[in-house]
């Protein structure tokens, strides 16, 4: 199990380093994996002058697997559009051909006070959101600004084709199967034809799984639907933009966007695995980062790439386990509850593992 | 004041008919207003085949404000994109010109249980989102679907131009100075280079404004910060694509999209007004929908379209004795209030004003 590690800006070497402890404690009890260390995003710039170096690429391209922190950063936003750091990560998900983004929204029972919503409304909560990440708007042409008429206009072209629509499908069909069975797909079908083209392709797909159940529901609605009722759903799927959007929002639902792991996937189920949160500048090297998410972001890759269920189960009823336990981190914190800095809360989960 | 009304489908003919009831009121009292009737969406399919007949626009054309109530119908989802009825609402507002979609979300203090969000983070919400309506990916071309390389593309076209940002910036910024002074403008400057010209265009509109504090949000954190801590906003702006989700996603913040009204305006404050919400085909005919949100509509038209400040006030205040008398219809209902219909919530308003 060949692992790149790029732990990119902020917060990113800590929490990473929280999750190559729980990695090297598997490797001690009998798992055959190898790291090496790239750079990706802000340190990437600094360093080679480009976001995603082709060392970097050479490196992941190898590999089996990616795991990565986060990048940016305030001192790198003034940089021009091509050097920004979340260039990098645009640049390794379409150079890698990672078009399969699943991020779970889950409500630790624990941490069901940090939500804003009310507690029924959230308790319990399980949504796996499947976003595809290589496609739509993000990378469409043709895109840019020019002057037309004697003034600038600003354009993107989101496109879809039936193939991209379709293999995203059966992704998330197939995550549908082994969770409830209930796929909803999101588009905006009345008014934009590429999401017409992407609602009869999956509603085509559909026929190839009877035991899912798929609905349809229109972007905007979606974003009402999470606020009002978010258990309604089970697994949903959408295009990059939208997914972006829906994401994030489920995300929040949880309150504790410090404990959620994603994974993206190529067609062989290469991966790279990342938390969903950012880099967060303000607290980095405060030993103050909630590495959860990263740990859990290990378990995924476990899962995903390497089938390693047992394994990846295993980190994540650790994580449980230091939760039950009353351990938090400063973002997860809540009165009665025992404070802990990125370290410690590293230390708990090999305890527990 | 002329006034094209076009009640539409679903429930709309009976919340309208509250609202008519509210504008007849005002005229009894000496408002110079003038009503014409005309047909949109699913009836006017049924009667002349298009969505917004030519005899729709000549009404429309004419007047001075638009009272809409809502278009859609599951008996219409089978037509051709052409004909549905919410082309009828994409073409209206294209025709006569109404970029700047005002769409306030109020969380009134005797509702706060009906949110799903906890009423800490919710109490006291006011926010008003400024959505561009007649620009964006909703009519960019070129858009289609088409073979291209032996299978099926999908694409549609996000485009802006400066004159249409500025213009919409200007909108926001003037709303900002009449409440507190807050502008957030959103977009995804991080991918979309259409994105990046809204934010160069907003930050130089806003030099004319130096009352003002802007500060700028990309859409998923957007999403996000809605959920987390919707009061850190006061007026949002934002494109047509992602100010139809996030507007829907602020008004379900409230959980009582039933209250919701909206206005529509062009450059010289010809305005349509609507609810929010939908047709609800399934609560048609049957007494049950709230007209508050289309009463609260005409009190947006008396402000801006007609600068009846006075009248507008009169009528919010009548729908605020209205919930704290009690009164309640289906969506707002609670234990212990008094549940009524569409008719008798009409009657109270008019009783209150
Ligand atoms: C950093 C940005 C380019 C990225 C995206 O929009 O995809 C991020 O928001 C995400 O969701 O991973
Ligand atoms: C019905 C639909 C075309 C419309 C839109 O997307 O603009 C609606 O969602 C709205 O927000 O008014």
């Amino acid at each position: 199990m060949k692992i790149a590690v790029l732990a990119g800006d902020g917060i990113g070497p800590e929490i990473v380093a929280q999750a190559v402890r729980v990695l090297d404690a598997l490797r001690t009890d009998g798992l055959g994996i190898e790291l090496e260390y790239g750079l990706v995003g802000g340190c990437a710039v600094d360093a080679t002058g480009e976001p995603y170096p082709e060392a970097t690429h050479r490196l992941t391209s190898q590999a089996d697997a990616v795991l990565l922190g986060a990048v940016g950063g305030p001192q790198y936003d003034a940089l021009p559009r091509e050097q920004r750091p979340e260039r990098g990560l645009l640049a390794i998900r379409k150079k890698l051909n990672l078009f399969a983004n699943l991020r779970p929204a889950i409500l630790y029972p624990e941490l069901a006070n940090a939500s804003s919503l009310k507690y029924d409304v959230v308790a319990g909560l399980d949504i796996m959101i499947v976003r595809e990440l290589t496609g739509d708007i993000y990378f469409g042409e043709p895109r840019g600004i020019e002057m037309r008429n004697g003034e600038y206009v600003g354009f993107n072209t989101m496109i879809y084709s039936e193939t991209e629509i379709r293999r995203i499908a059966h992704v998330a069909f197939r995550a549908a199967l082994k969770r409830q069975g209930k796929l909803c797909s999101v588009d905006k079908m009345n008014v934009l034809e590429c999401t017409q083209l992407w609602r009869d392709v999956v509603t085509e797909v559909a026929k190839e799984y009877p035991q899912v159940s798929l609905s349809h529901m229109l972007v905007d609605n979606a974003a009402m639907q999470l606020v009002r009722n978010p258990k309604q759903f089970d697994v949903i799927v959408t295009g990059n933009m939208f997914g972006d959007i829906l994401s994030d929002e489920a995300s929040m639902l949880t309150g504790s966007i410090g404990m959620l792991p994603s994974a993206s996937l190529d067609d062989n189920n290469k991966g790279l695995y990342e938390p969903i949160h950012g880099s967060a500048p303000d607290i980095a090297g405060k030993d103050a980062a909630n590495p959860l998410a990263t740990i859990l972001s290990v378990a995924m890759m476990l899962r995903y790439t390497f089938n390693q269920e047992e394994a990846a189960k295993r980190i994540e009823n650790a994580v449980k386990k230091v939760l039950a336990a009353g351990y938090r981190t400063k973002d997860i914190d809540e009165a009665g509850m025992k404070s802990v800095g990125t370290k410690v809360m590293g230390d708990t989960v090999l305890a527990m593992l």
